[in-house]
């Protein structure tokens, strides 16, 4: 999610950005979902993950797309629930998703085996390896209730998809935690501008102007869900600017953390500033040799936080 | 892959668009593909497939796509098996792949059962439809070695790669068939353009400033593989310019033929283009209710083309 000094969203999302249809049954689900786990105590967090495709056509051929795997959403969601957390995962369509992502990539036609006395297909377990054991997890967070999974493509389902999650989840006030992972488009097309057929090659250079996306973290955390924990992140390649700009999202939006990273460090570095505290997490190269992430460590952080903040804001 | 009167790439290629490491590896991996199957007297198609990824900064945060799941080329590349073709298929990374096309978008770990007895994972095949008929047919295919698989990302990656398939591929003559229906990218921002590091929002609204991409059919017709029998896609999502815009195409280039389609009916409804001839291919309601692709239809048509044109070529 990006952050700069510009003009919130909030009323003119609707004129800017179509609607999507389901954005009604999507509420209602987050709703439902965050009324049960709240009614049990438990914390519940929208972690947002993934790209946003952002149109330059109105019948689209072409796009503009923000490189992200889904990575860091995934895996943080693992982390998680394993921490007790319900996790509403509203990631880009195809990204990676909690447990399958650890067999991304993998064609599943060469995970499996026919078995011709018990007619029945198999996996391969030296090709998915733990598969037993992470098909277990799965299920039983399945079978619990625990992981709510919501897509979008669109920058326009996003932006419309996060306000309904936020508004939804603002019910359970300081429970509730939004970990704003998804790489956002700072650009768009608006409607009105958008030519309606495919850009022909024979005209020419190609010039594209796009406008700033209105910054969504400001009507979050001040309308839409004014008691929640909020976490946003920066993603430089320039480390240098990095920590300003961490710090600078914090004194524009009020909001309680940043994880800062930068591109090519992202996996073993990352530091979590808040508006006192500022704390460097990093893989040490046992961390590394014993597979641990990243993500555990930041969603530890993040958990322990949260904790110190719903004590502050529970009298 | 589009096409229209602009000056030809050649030379130029390595100069403007980065040469991926491993271009030599499959250069060599599709040139004893080539010679083992020609051997043998099977005819080769090389299929691209999927769409490229345009970089807006070098150090990638941002790029440019283009609408492509990479079905047309994935199921095309089954129906070409079908047909006793060897098939080197050029895709985008984690596009459609042939056969687990059929189970794309399923989250693997929902298709997964433990069974404790026989200490075994085993799928349900209920969730995977045919998957023992699939399986074994994919299988098959590895066995006799008829399919190679080439991944490109990027619109750098597909141009060089493509170059080396062809020059592999022009050995075989008039037995060789170039299925180019990757969704590429018209339009390209030059090394020596583009920024380096993330661009900034807080610098207000973007311009982008886009070059044409050379036409890399006028090279690979006129000299990496001038025997071969090739054919182009052309997508438009405006029917009334798409028929003339393929002849265009066919007066430009040379080629063999164009399979023409609209964005919104792809799927049931092309024109195969050629100097000659323009064959409507349709799939009619008794098709769909049965599951034909239209894939089936395209490949059909182009197979005994492709007969005729070797036997006037081969003497």
């Amino acid at each position: 999610m990006a952050e700069s000094g510009v003009a919130p969203a909030g009323g003119e999302l609707d004129e800017e950005f179509a609607v999507p249809s389901h954005v009604d049954d999507v509420t209602e689900q987050i709703a439902a979902f965050a009324a049960g786990h709240g009614a049990g105590g438990r914390r519940v967090v929208l972690i947002t993950s993934g790209g946003t495709k952002v149109p330059l056509e109105s019948r689209t051929v072409r796009f503009l797309d923000n490189f992200s795997s889904g990575r860091r959403g995934a895996s943080s969601a693992e982390y998680f629930l394993d921490a007790g957390y319900a996790v509403v995962f509203l990631h880009r369509h195809r990204s990676l998703y909690p447990y399958a992502r650890m067999y991304s990539g993998i064609n599943l036609l060469d995970t499996l085996q026919i078995k011709r006395d018990c007619d029945q297909v198999v996996v391969n377990q030296q090709v998915l390896p733990n598969i037993a054991k992470v098909l277990q997890r799965y299920q039983q967070v399945k079978e619990d209730g625990l992981l709510l999974s919501i897509e979008f493509s669109t920058l326009s389902e996003y932006l419309h998809l996060l306000k309904a999650a936020a508004q939804a989840l603002s019910k359970l006030g300081s429970q509730a935690m939004f970990y704003l992972a998804a790489a956002v488009s700072d650009f768009y097309i608006p409607a009105s501008e958008m030519p309606e057929h495919k850009i022909q090659s024979s005209n020419g250079p190609l010039q594209i102007t796009m406008e700033m996306v209105p910054k969504i973290l400001s009507p979050l955390v001040k309308d839409w869900a004014p008691r929640a924990f909020v976490i946003s992140f920066k993603l430089e390649t320039d480390a240098s600017i990095l920590l300003d700009r961490a710090r600078n999202a914090l004194d524009t939006y009020s909001h309680q953390a940043v994880v800062a990273n930068v591109l090519d460090t992202r996996r073993g570095y990352v530091v979590v500033v808040t508006p006192e505290t500022q704390a460097e997490l990093i893989l040490t190269d046992e961390d590394v040799r014993k597979e641990v992430e990243i993500e555990e460590l930041i969603v530890s952080n993040l958990t322990a936080a949260h904790s110190q903040f719903m004590n502050k804001h529970q009298s």
